[in-house]
């Protein structure tokens, strides 16, 4: 799909198609689609960030509670969204040895336990290795620089995501 | 459950309660907890609707466009959120007769072509024939007004989800 179809869909259609691109928060593509046309995927990734940036702290944090933790109960339980199942998979989540396991469960806990909100990193541009040595690093952060710092991680997810369903080769000359 | 018992809840729990006061919008629950402990269920409410009125109006826009149409599509095949499926069934909207669907579709189409957002109305206080009759006047609507009398109805119904989920009768003392 390129950005001339995507400009061309009914605000239900859009919906599904872009409602998980910040996970499990619908109305942030549903809020941009104000905003159609797009002149290029850049401007409805621009529109969607702009969006995050203008929510309250709390609603921040809010994004950042819709999303499920890292090797967490919804992995095992299999009630990750598709988009997450995903993105954890390919960074070796689903393969954790026991202690790994273990270890991340602690410092998910710890994390939660801290902030009030989960750690949130974007698995596709991490290993396993990598993941959990910046949320042992991230239990340590300080409140506001944390929420920041996840805020950015969700938009390196929603940026993947994107160029998961967009093409980017046929800007639409408005 | 009391507000006490609200209150004592970790976020995801909590998120897993209240993640639907606002049709498909879990960001609203996820966001208020930042706001825990609540003194009452009026605290609370007060806080989702607080965090609802600083959104965006494209934000707004986005909570409106996360609700089905009223005996539409998502009703005749099954994927009403539970929530919804017991409100549009109490108004009678899963017994229409078939002029009566065929009109509510007919200006359900006509509201969202003008306004870019469906028609919401809190159906448990409304019957069929009243529903209808305010479809129809409010197609006419100009579109600010009718974004914030949409808005207004999203909060009627939050209101009764919230009711049908914390006991009123035992406030906390903070």
């Amino acid at each position: 799909m390129d950005i001339s179809a995507v400009n061309a869909l009914p605000y239900e259609e859009f919906e599904k198609i872009f409602g998980n691109v910040v996970e499990k928060c619908p109305i942030v593509a549903a809020a941009v689609w104000s905003q159609c046309p797009f002149k290029s995927l850049t401007a409805l990734e621009d529109a969607i960030f702009e969006f995050i940036d203008t929510l309250p702290e709390s609603g921040k944090e809010g994004i950042l509670r819709c999303h499920p933790d890292l090797a967490g109960r919804d992995l095992q339980m299999g009630t990750l969204t598709q988009e997450s199942r995903e993105e954890q998979s390919r960074a070796g989540l689903d393969a954790l040895e026991s202690a790994e396991r273990t270890r991340m469960a602690q410092l998910n806990e710890e994390y939660k336990a801290r902030f009030g909100f989960p750690f949130v990193i974007c698995a596709r541009m991490n290993d396993k290795a990598n993941i959990l040595r910046q949320l042992s690093e991230r239990c340590q952060s300080e409140r506001a620089a944390e929420r920041a710092r996840a805020v950015d991680e969700v938009k390196k997810i929603c940026h993947l995501r994107l160029q998961g369903l967009v093409r980017t080769d046929a800007p639409n000359k408005l």
